[in-house]
């Protein structure tokens, strides 16, 4: 029966119309033998309403419906709401992007090539210092031992022999930032090459930090095999000190990589195809974020200077959440630019196998997990090199971490500060104020409750990406401003 | 060993660090027994990469991460952008929410009581027309039937009396709809006491029609009891004529359907904290919409006057999706509002069972399941009185349609363009598009690949929260302020 079958089915009404129709037609069928006049038997009586049912909305539903359609909304008004944003942005400035506005000087450009080019000596001078060191200690390694007596004095000559080294190393090293850093503070204007070169100085310092560590380490296991942990089977293929030569520096120097092994896994073969890929993508975004600079940031960040000035907190708190839109695309565009595109790219061309430059760390239900999980190189740095010592001499994890932080923050204000000629001391801040913050979410991170992870998530995004990014950046342009005006000449 | 702790799980650092600690401790207790200097057993050596992983952002990677943390990111940019827009806002415009500004006119209130007054006459006379017409099937019933011939009188008769009936069924309908379109459409100012009045007279005409519909059905049921289909159960407690009563037509006058059903399935009491809690979320979305319309609709739609006179494309367009987020915020609160604060208030009051007033429309894959699902009073009626019956008379399903959306089409029309004074054909027309738009999604609907009811989602969401309710809002306002000016004194 056509009305039965709607009731049972009352959603799927091509179906259902679908019976009734062949219903219809029967019934016309049989009318037209017995020559009455062509009537539908269609009822209007169908019983829609024949049970009880809940709003799917209500506590009282079996079963919550899913969301999903929500999510959809939720991508397609940030697309729109962004597109109405460029669509203003446009009538109110037009156009502003403009190659050959930008202020290069001729002279940042020569003495950022000489500051990239001084640097490898900083690790040929490196390399040298290890050679030597390595020399003495397979003279020592070569003579027959036999009491425990010239086994001490062996461990005594190691140690000041370390002294020496450590000293060498750090001069070294110190030298290599010290001079890049003067240079690009005092002589580079621009602040992008000035970043450049900071942050090449700061990775070289930091491998040079690590090469002279685990050589250290490798040297004593050599020396006293017996009473050390073993070394990693990795190590096997090329022990200490057949390591200490030009090329296995150069790989280390080159590989994507802050942490010293004599020995990585690598890859078989490299795969160019990918390279090209990683570098198209490379270079797509980083177009995506200059444009994203000067049509958008730019005309913010120069807008939000009169607040600033005037401490007009309903403005600047405006002004925060304006950018923070634009400094969050940048960043994400910035992190998957460099630890995706760049350093799978270098590792592919390096054949180096282990690519987890980063876990997903927007996932993250503290800050905690997401300062362990976005940039995988300098965390096992700092963790092999700063934490794991520290806490083996005796000190407290949470008095090691703080170290950890106070060494990346004075990092982060350098890489921020000099370029910018502004130690304004907020990237400092900002990364030690990531000690408190951790501490408040590691319990959200321990919850089993989905909640905790979720209210986590969130005050990881809203006080890293939505408050602190933008406001950092606000910040250092207010200060670049103050002192120097424009960084582009306005058209 | 502490490095080969580090080596299995990485990412664990307090664990490790608290092995690290209890690994060095134990090492400082066996020095401190052989009174050696006290010195940490930790070596730089661990090999962190010690095997070929793959970024999980790449396709090589082995497991795809799970993106959840950019769904809070989404919420959270998503509040982060309103929040700026409230603040823009308020910068721009102060508090323009105003309760004494608003241009109500005494005539309104007096015309829209009598209005609402008026209405339960007609249904008062339906019940009349019924009673009548019930009477005299009762006495065709009461006689003895002898011969085939006395049936087919018997018929004829139903037949002749039911043009008499649908006369002054569709007389007494039309008038109760055409006198309050009449009234709001040349006296009544306001637009929101307009659409009040006219909403009522809508659901009463739909309610008249129904009641005319089954009650027919149900006395032809009476009349040829062998040759019809059965009656469904629920009707067996009350069986035609037995509901030709005044009770129950004030029931179905009251009760959350159009659908009328001499038995409607019945919760056993009221809840009356479950009305009161209903009740509250729909005083308190109505004045969040009002605070809505009144400080950012108003604004936006003001503004965009002058664009839409002068046809600015890019404009009009960026004012189109100004409006669409505060149209679909408000549109998200209407709905909610209605289906499921007032009409579950109501259903409990009046113990009324089937709460299904709309299903999971959100997740509509096509344009087709949204109007299935969205406004399930109106598309059962729809489907009970005028799709099926078509249908069962021979048309085609997409014919059938094509009728129910011109009906839906008039209606919505009327609804819109009666108070606002306005016959400016948007609201017919955009119905009307929305056959086109089912025909082109219900293939996405049938897609087994997640990606095509993605993809219809997004076309629903667009074609009609993005698009199309903000421009017919903005088309309505624009054609009513360029016959009357403001609808609120400005302050």
């Amino acid at each position: 029966m056509a009305s039965q079958a709607e009731e049972t089915s009352p959603a799927h009404e091509l179906e259902t119309s679908k019976s009734t129709k062949a219903n219809a037609a029967a019934s016309t069928g049989e009318t037209s033998v017995l020559t009455k006049p062509r009537r539908s038997k269609y009822r209007h009586v169908a019983a829609y309403h024949s049970q009880v049912r809940h709003s799917s909305l209500s506590r009282d539903a079996d079963w919550t419906p899913s969301f999903l359609g929500f999510r959809n909304l939720m991508v397609l008004v940030l697309v729109a709401m962004n597109l109405r944003l460029i669509i203003e942005n446009f009538m109110k400035y037009g156009v502003l992007i403009c190659i050959k506005c930008h202020d290069y000087r001729q002279r940042d450009i020569v003495l950022g090539s000489i500051l990239f080019a001084l640097v490898p000596c900083h690790l040929f001078t490196a390399y040298i210092i290890e050679l030597a060191t390595a020399g003495a200690a397979k003279k020592t390694v070569g003579q027959p031992k036999k009491t425990d007596e010239e086994k001490e004095h062996d461990q005594q000559v190691f140690r000041s022999t370390w002294r020496y080294t450590a000293f060498l190393h750090t001069l070294n090293a110190t030298l290599c930032l010290a001079v890049t850093s003067f240079v690009v503070y005092f002589y580079i204007h621009h602040p992008g090459i000035g970043t450049l070169c900071e942050l090449h100085a700061i990775i070289v310092w930091l491998k040079i930090c690590s090469y002279a560590f685990t050589n250290r380490d490798l040297r004593l296991a050599l020396l006293n095999p017996s009473s050390d942990p073993g070394l990693p089977e990795i190590y096997a293929s090329c022990p200490y000190p057949r390591n200490i030569t030009i090329e296995n520096l150069c790989y280390f120097w080159l590989a994507p990589t802050l942490v010293y092994q004599s020995v990585y896994p690598r890859t078989s073969s490299v795969r160019w195809s990918f390279v090209a890929k990683r570098l198209a993508e490379f270079g797509g975004l980083s177009v995506f974020i200059w444009l994203l600079s000067a049509q958008y940031a730019a005309p913010v960040l120069r807008n939000s200077i009169d607040k600033i000035a005037v401490m007009d907190i309903a403005s600047i708190l405006e002004r925060v959440m304006k950018l923070s839109t634009i400094s969050l695309v940048i960043w994400l565009a910035g992190f998957f630019a460099l630890f995706q595109a760049l350093l799978n790219a270098l590792a592919e061309v390096m054949r180096f196998g282990d690519r987890e430059f980063y876990t997903d760390w927007w996932n993250s239900s503290s800050l905690g997990v997401y300062w362990r999980s976005w940039n995988r190189p300098v965390y096992l740095f700092m963790k092999r090199h700063v934490y794991s010592p520290l806490v083996g001499r005796g000190w407290s994890p949470l008095a090691a971490s703080g170290m950890v932080f106070l060494l990346s923050a004075i990092l982060h204000e350098m890489l921020v500060g000099i370029p910018t000629h502004n130690f304004i001391g907020v990237a400092f801040v900002g990364m030690l104020f990531q000690l408190p913050l951790i501490a408040v979410t590691a319990p959200l991170e321990k919850m089993r409750d989905p909640l905790g992870k979720v209210i986590g998530n969130c005050i990881f995004w809203v006080s890293f990406c939505l408050v602190g990014q933008p406001l950092g950046a606000l910040l250092y342009f207010f200060a670049w401003q103050a002192k120097y005006g424009s960084v582009s000449r306005m058209r």
